[in-house]
């Protein structure tokens, strides 16, 4: 059986936990938070992040970092983007290299411009890599509502390895050998929800959220293959539909976050109403960077680079998406 | 300025003769029902479809098949598609060959297979044709509430003429000349939302419809390729624009037929409790013939096929979607 110890106590992280668990696996969940910790070893549930599920009794909560990655198979990074660098930099002298790393974050760091693998291959170039992407909220997986993933990484039997170790009834796992294609499409579709979210919180339309979300995925494959991955990586699972679910849904922050600013709150008041790390917020200023490297126009990314880091209005960026000077325009469908 | 007849007083064909109306043009609207007719003049309003909004002085209510084909610039369809055949038939004989039909319906004619342009063809193949489709729901167009479609024509001038005669600021129109890519999309995004909405009854959650929705675009785009669409329309705002914008919004019929029919109602009850035609129903028929005739495999289809007019068990048919037997399988992302 393998043993796995998963980093980072959020909802995603505690949720995969509760998955695992479930499967038998022998599973450690490691919560850094010295209060969270004792609070979930008492309460036997992730009080802030999961209210309302109780943990398997075969989960432990662990709160040593060196311990736990000891004689483990697999090591799964459930942290925000922006503390990766910092947690591999803590445990890489602990792993060994037959470890596999698991990384469910989505994002890009923001100095460095680069995907949650690169910084991992940074600190540990000898381990094998696998990035699990998809729609899938952690509140429905706590639950077992049935639920799709792609495993991806450039190594298949590593990607099909880690298939099998999640792959439930309920929790369904595909393999997708773009691993570019799938961390981008993961990060980027939390900018388009932002922009959703604010489309709602101004009160326009499901006509025009759908025109944003249609443009956004445009825009997010045009990057992509800029990038080098494969333009159809965006029509599965990992780019529209992460981007769909992440649109449409209350269990989104990125949403809720773009709903709150859409109503008139800044955004620090947004991220800190919303009380957990809004990802697409930090993506947003990667992707504008990106643009500017490789030199394509991202109009949805502009404006809400606009709106978040230059103090522009809301509503003025929102309607340039949407009018065009030019009296004919067909649509812009070459990728 | 342009003359307008508008066949049909659903939700659709009003809510575009009010958008025209606003713009100044000369608009009838033609309503069949005589009760519907007189009411609508009495009480200046779509009573039945549009209960909300008044209908602008300038445009004409009318009742007369014969008189309003007399003299038009444009005549536009909005009848739903099993009806398009009979009205064709009637107008015929008044029909000159240099007015510009425009279609507004999304489906795919049950016996025949044909589209819609198809069908208009038979009756009037002088005329130039073009299908407007996209994102687009009544209530909100009615409510000038931003919203995106395309016009269509295998002809780029007549697409681009009435680009013109129907673009507002809130109501922008791309031109795209991949006629069958966007009447496919239009047609087959139904059967989708229709399975969307069953997920939705049956209580699966917001990753289960996403993880539909992105098969089902998938589906969509296998079958068009086949019958000679772009594959790029399908990731444009008459593709997945619609299929987001029917598969999310309360607005949709389709969608609320499949919510019914997942909380255990019949077909028949379901159709009866929506009121209005349900396109993606007999949208099924026809996909799921065209399947045979191309040889496609298309499992959501075939599956609500089965549900629908095979009585087979609605939650067995869902998880049929979800449960694979292979162990390992890769997304299936080659189109």
């Amino acid at each position: 059986m393998e043993k796995i110890s998963v980093l980072g106590g959020g909802s995603w992280g505690t949720a995969l936990s509760i998955l695992l668990a479930n499967k038998g696996k022998n599973v450690e969940l490691w919560v850094r938070n010295e209060e969270q910790f004792q609070e979930m070893l008492s309460l036997r549930k992730n009080n802030r992040y999961l209210p309302n599920i109780l943990l398997p009794k075969n989960l432990n909560i662990v709160n040593n970092l060196e311990n736990t990655i000891f004689e483990k198979d697999i090591i799964l990074l459930a942290v925000p983007t922006h503390g990766v660098r910092d947690i591999l930099n803590k445990i890489k002298g602990y792993v060994r290299s037959e470890q596999i790393i698991v990384n469910v974050a989505k994002g890009i760091e923001n100095d460095t411009l680069l995907r949650v693998s690169e910084i991992v291959e940074e600190f540990l170039p000898e381990n094998r890599f696998v990035c699990l992407s998809g729609p899938s909220h952690a509140e429905e997986v706590a639950l077992d509502i049935p639920t799709t993933v792609v495993s991806s990484s450039t190594n298949i039997s590593t990607a099909e390895y880690i298939q099998d170790v999640f792959m439930t009834s309920n929790f369904r796992v595909y393999t997708n050998p773009d691993l570019i294609g799938v961390e981008l499409g993961g990060a980027l579709k939390n900018i388009i929800a932002l922009g959703a979210g604010i489309s709602d919180g101004l009160r326009y339309g499901d006509n025009t959220k759908a025109a944003l979300m249609t443009r956004g995925i445009s825009e997010m494959a045009r990057l992509g293959k800029e990038m080098g991955a494969s333009l159809d990586t965006f029509w599965g699972l990992s780019g529209i539909g992460d981007l769909i679910v992440t649109c449409t849904s209350m269990h989104s922050r990125n949403r809720r976050a773009g709903i709150l600013i859409g109503e008139g709150k800044t955004t620090d008041e947004a991220i800190k109403e919303i009380g957990m790390v809004v990802e697409g917020i930090k993506t947003i200023k990667s992707a504008y960077k990106l643009s500017e490297k490789y030199n394509i126009d991202l109009p949805i990314t502009r404006e809400l680079y606009k709106v978040i880091y230059e103090n522009s209005n809301v509503k003025t960026s929102v309607l340039n998406l949407m009018g065009r000077d030019k009296k004919h325009e067909m649509e812009n469908l070459s990728f």
